[in-house]
């Protein structure tokens, strides 16, 4: 009985799958957990052929030296007490991946702690779901390097793959591969709400049923906007409900949870001064959501506001088109918004992130995965200082040239006119006028800082720093 | 030579103003700055009549039992540098008050470090800034309440009148008194964006030039926007340079900096869930116009783009009419989410906050004074538990009567149209139509977050927990 190649602790769903996935391409693994149930499912899924262990020290020793371990426990506490528990049988030169969703600095401090043992500590974020697991994720690796180049053929073998090419990568030093992850959700916190706003716009105010919508966002999955989020939009709009005779979604509550990500992304933003404005409203409209006792009230009270009568029939197939073109929008805002961080957090934290492999491990395996995320990949091939994906040569040419901004100012006034909440478009929207628009009325806000606040402003003629007497 | 009432640690102008303050009303107060030039700047101005020292065990001596000491040293480390020089020399019962713009938790700490020498340690939100040290600040007091009956004769002095009250009270435990001026200047931030917003559509986009503007805000600052931000608006509108023969404010940068409290209080909101869209855009805002590089190319590359005409020239009037209604609801809505963020807090941190307190103090002295806060204030104290501002009677009544929002849609489709920045007005009206249009589509983000990661969902119609097996 040969040592294996590597170990997985912690056996859900998630841990189990990649644990089947790594035996489908040829790799002996062991798996370990507290919970005897599930060392059970993963020997009986596995055929036996992966060694399931529930006491931690002949788990260990299973592997194959330097011993590399994959934990796939809760954020948290949790992956403190694994670490603590397995530090009595690691030797130097171990290896220990953590795949689950780390808060990135989480991730510093346990990699400065193992670093102490000369073991090596590495930070990965995982995406794709338990499909992705079973059967090709994407994977963004972070921490030291030298292990990375130890474990790169296996994470090559078993991640998704885009156009024949891995979606794995090393992201960068430290907590870059959480770092990333927490991004990649945020970016999916911001599509997730575009779609939702677009679905919301074609069913309320252009009053099309889900039937419709759904045949449209399954015309729209071949085109541009083809990706995971707006393929699985096509099959959760046309799924009927086993209790009634609805669709399911009209059975649905309208509140949306989330995990957490998507507000450490926005958090990040804030604490970076990048501007992230899809992101925050997507995280926003989720917490404004769970507000029900306030939006019942407010319902209450203001319902019968009549909103600005359209002035005129839209044109059906022109308004379709249009509102591919602001989705499409949104989506690239999001992306910039999202890489934009990623640029600002690689100078802050030191991570050394190329942008280029970012875009290429989230072209497979992931919740984000689109075919724009290979003209991403392109742009940071051609510029990797590019300051803000807006500013590639190509992405802005297609802007242009097909007119998206005006179907966006179109589709966005449609809403406001009709009352219609639309806050992930406004903001995407908002993010690119204020960009280009030249001047911001931030120069009348700096005189008012200064009145009553003596906090000094800049001038365009001159430099320096200036204060006026104002009394 | 007898004690004196009160001591001030930091003599900078905040720290000398409040002394004369004091002094005016008859309170003796001995003022210690290490900076000599300072201690002799309060000898001066008050002629004499404040004991100045630098010597700090000399200062302590100075003052009468239990002493009373308020600390004007910038916030961070200097505070805690302060607080240890003076510990020798404090005795039970004293009492400490930080009076600048600390970070709520560190005032938390300073508070249970003290607690166990049984010294009092109060945070007091101070605004108005230097004039109002001098005249008459709002104070938002908070921590332990016996020291609080002890200081409130002389803080009622002092402080702001509004109304012939004193715009000073006890915000509630801990640090709800630093917490409660977090979030004044969250509100801050939120209604300057909106003035420049306002401003620059009235500028850029109808074409008014300063002179008309101030008029119109000088008007307006007599109805029901009266208030400090828009009164200095006037000033600053009519301002002319005194190097040049422009407006002084079209010789200023447009990059608007930040002390940082407004993105205290949008980090706040995100933790504990509130939405505070308007502010966040404030502090976005800010955030996007320093990126000067990003901003030059975007306008290079993007200028071009057409806004779509404005159909017909609009009534000189009546738009001036419609905006300043606009410019009032979006107000309306940042006060309200500032309340929020305060009632939600009051729960979270256990404060004991009465919200019709923060209003009365808030209607004098501070930067976000306006007539309308004693709207607000009337809604708290007819309703302590008022879910949010927009369902007081009087407000609601006030918007729906007034047709607010059909003003605050026009303006943003007319921002929108013409390719003009309005982030903090879109918010503001997102806020609006998010919370009272009876459904969201989060139902469809459940549905996706159960597709690809199990996440579950609720039902309408039925009690319980559910998951759909999608594959």
């Amino acid at each position: 009985m040969g040592k294996s190649d590597l170990g997985i602790i912690g056996l859900g769903v998630m841990g189990r799958n990649l644990g089947l996935n790594f035996l489908d391409h040829g790799y002996k693994i062991s798996g370990y957990d507290r919970d005897s149930s599930k060392v059970q499912a993963l020997k009986e899924e596995s055929h036996g052929l992966s060694p399931s262990f529930d006491r931690l020290e002949e788990f260990v020793n299973s592997l194959q030296s330097p011993r590399k371990i994959l934990l796939f426990v809760p954020a948290g506490k949790a992956v403190d007490l694994v670490i603590d528990e397995l530090l009595p049988f690691l030797q130097e030169g171990d290896i220990l991946i953590d795949g689950g969703n780390s808060f990135f600095q989480d991730t510093e401090r346990r990699q400065k702690q193992l670093e102490e043992k000369k073991i090596f500590f590495i930070g990965m974020g995982t995406s794709g779901g338990e499909s992705g697991a079973r059967h090709g994720p994407s994977l963004m690796v972070g921490g030291p390097i030298e292990p990375y180049e130890l474990l790169k053929p296996m994470l090559e073998a078993i991640s998704a793959k885009a156009d024949g090419e891995a979606c794995v990568d090393y992201m960068g030093k430290g907590s870059a591969g959480h770092y990333v992850k927490m991004v990649h959700n945020g970016i999916e916190y911001g599509i997730m709400e575009l779609i939702g706003e677009c679905f919301d716009l074609a069913h309320r105010v252009l009053k099309w049923d889900e039937k419709k919508i759904a045949d449209l966002f399954e015309q729209w999955s071949k085109e541009e906007l083809s990706g995971y989020l707006v393929e699985i939009t096509v099959t959760i709009l046309r799924k009927k409900d086993d209790r009634s005779e609805d669709l399911l979604l009209n059975r649905v509550l309208d509140v949306a949870k989330q995990l957490g990500t998507g507000a450490w992304t926005s958090e990040e933003a804030l604490r970076l001064q990048v501007p992230t404005p899809t992101i925050d409203a997507a995280v926003l409209m989720r917490n404004l959501s769970a507000r029900i006792e306030e939006r019942k009230a407010f319902k209450a009270l203001f319902n019968g506001i009549e909103p600005i009568p359209i002035l005129d029939e839209p044109q059906l197939d022109s308004i379709a088109d249009e509102l591919k073109k602001a989705l499409f929008l949104g989506m690239i805002a999001t992306y910039a918004q999202g890489f934009s961080l990623l640029r600002e957090a690689s100078k802050h934290y030191e991570y050394g992130i190329a942008l280029e492999k970012v875009a290429k491990v989230w072209r497979g395996g992931c919740i984000i995965r689109s075919v724009f995320l290979e003209k991403i990949r392109r742009a940071f091939s051609q510029n990797p200082q590019l300051l803000n994906l807006f500013l590639d040569p190509d992405i802005s040419q297609e802007i242009k040239a097909r007119n998206l901004v005006f179907s966006l100012r179109k589709l966005c006034g449609l809403a406001i006119n009709s009352g219609l909440p639309f806050y992930a478009f406004l903001s995407s929207l908002s993010y690119f006028d204020s960009f280009r628009c030249g001047k911001l009325p931030a120069n009348l806000i700096q005189l008012q800082r200064d009145y009553f606040g003596s906090h000094t402003y800049e001038r365009i003629d001159v430099e320096g720093i200036f204060h006026t007497l104002w009394e």
